[in-house]
């Protein structure tokens, strides 16, 4: 294939008709924005060895990509539009890599209803990455932020915590062999809460990418407040809470793990259909957590910091 | 220096002030178009070893990544307003490192007049690497696009050609040491033509990046028009023009080498005060080039490929 081939056949499908992509032909894309919208960008990175181990199936890496993206949509309360990607590839990145990325990218824009309109695409002899830049809508001034919590809210999680973090100890052959695939393909494969993230009830919300408390303690700073959390209202997966009564130490990965991509939110309401209750909002700064004999716990580390 | 203070004293002046990087601290930044107005979007990335030599000044690589984005909006006729980053580090880039990028980065964002609204920051093991997303502004439906050249139009292009590809050339030891310092000069800081896109009088128009006829025929191709080229009509700089008369080959390297970031368009105009007339657009496809003698001649690639 040439590169104009490549085109047509590996990229033209993942504008999915957008006009905004110009066919993917110039140098920029255009957006006519809808009146009384706002529009929110988000852009995160992934590097093989850091984001995902070598030879991962190239489907499951442009899923990875794009989900991670779609979470930070979720936690603003966007809906997705528009997708921009910069692929740095290498030589090991043949057609057939790239037509699997392609296939199982196209997957997930159908699953969520957005677009590629441009991107950029470079070889070199390092280490593969890409970075995504996704625009979504939200009604003007409505975008949920995390600096909105106030005392007395609520502190909810969607799904169950911790898989993630488990998941890549189980690649590692670090933990028992007990359910481990769910938690495995938790790590290779996060599910953002687009969905619950359009209904958000919330005064502020993240996604969990660093850790439970590291995003619970970004929250906490940008709104200047503190935070109570109870270790046993956590939702776990059967698999986590059979790994974590074998060995109670875990309940340290489960707290700072990160790559959960789970929404974390603070609501005024007490209890909601689609999450489950952790903990409460306080005035006074700090996170404070309790495990389940009731006896407050310390953390070497809040999770994952960038620098 | 902890995070937060990276993040406050490194990152927080790149906002300039915006209210749309909401202080750089939630998932995503929130832009409020304003009506009448397209939004023009572009993404690249640049790769250390492919884009810039390693222990280039990070004020330069800075520099550089902007530049190569402000040209796709010049080339748009967009005026840039909001700049999102993903960088990923490795050891090698300290807190002296992040400094001067930043620093040098500032510097161009105040030149060009946008903010930066967000980002990612990763370090892994290997080759540093930056994309770049841009956001710029035009009046709804003037954006100029690739696909508009008419046969009759006039092929024009800014300031002067192939000083780039000359000098990293000049960088490789490749060339005699006349006035190639101001082709370096110009290898490692590209000048978009940003405030030249702001009035450009065009059918269509692209910046050349992957070098002069490659970039025509991407106007050509995207147009279904061709080109006549008359090579002596082609501006140069005095360093280009006395390594051209020493070596009459280095005429390939005008003509395919890339990384210019000049504006190529074509207009219903015969002559323009900003611009120089190097051709005409024709009816047939293909690009017909003539030298000085008037003779036909052949390249053996058009320019830089990226697959």
């Amino acid at each position: 294939m040439n590169e104009f081939e490549i085109i047509e056949k590996i990229l033209i499908p993942l504008t999915r008709g957008a006009k905004e992509a110009l066919s993917l032909k110039d140098d920029a894309a255009i957006i006519t924005p809808k009146p009384e919208y706002d529009l929110v960008i988000t852009k995160d990175a992934i590097i093989e060895n850091v984001h995902f181990l070598p030879n991962t199936e190239p489907g499951l890496i442009a899923k990875k990509l794009l989900r991670v993206n779609l979470s930070d949509m979720a936690a603003m309360g966007a809906k997705p539009r528009f997708a921009l990607i910069a692929a740095m590839l290498n030589d090991s990145c043949d057609i057939k890599w790239l037509t699997s990325f392609s296939n199982g990218l196209k997957e997930d824009l159908d699953k969520y209803d957005l677009s590629v309109i441009g991107g950029d695409t470079t070889k070199h002899k390092g280490a593969i990455s890409f970075s995504m830049t996704l625009i979504g809508e939200v009604p003007s001034g409505r975008a949920i932020k995390r600096s909105g919590a106030k005392a007395g809210d609520t502190i909810f999680v969607t799904g169950t915590i911790g898989n993630s973090a488990l998941g890549l100890r189980a690649l590692k052959g670090e933990l028992r062999n007990w359910g481990t695939k769910e938690l495995v393909s938790r790590y290779n494969l996060p599910e953002p809460r687009v969905e619950i993230g359009l209904k958000l009830k919330a005064n502020a919300a993240i996604d969990i990418s660093d850790g439970l408390i590291a995003d619970l303690n970004h929250i906490c700073e940008c709104s200047e407040v503190g935070a109570v959390i109870y270790t046993d209202k956590i939702p776990l997966s059967d698999s986590a809470r059979k790994l974590l009564n074998q060995d109670s130490s875990l309940l340290e990965v489960i707290l700072t793990g990160g790559d959960d991509y789970e929404l974390l939110f603070t609501s005024k309401e007490e209890t909601l259909p689609y999450a489950t209750p952790i903990g409460k909002i306080k005035k006074e700064g700090g996170i404070d957590i309790f495990d389940k004999k009731g006896e407050k716990i310390t953390l070497s580390r809040y999770g994952y910091t960038h620098l």
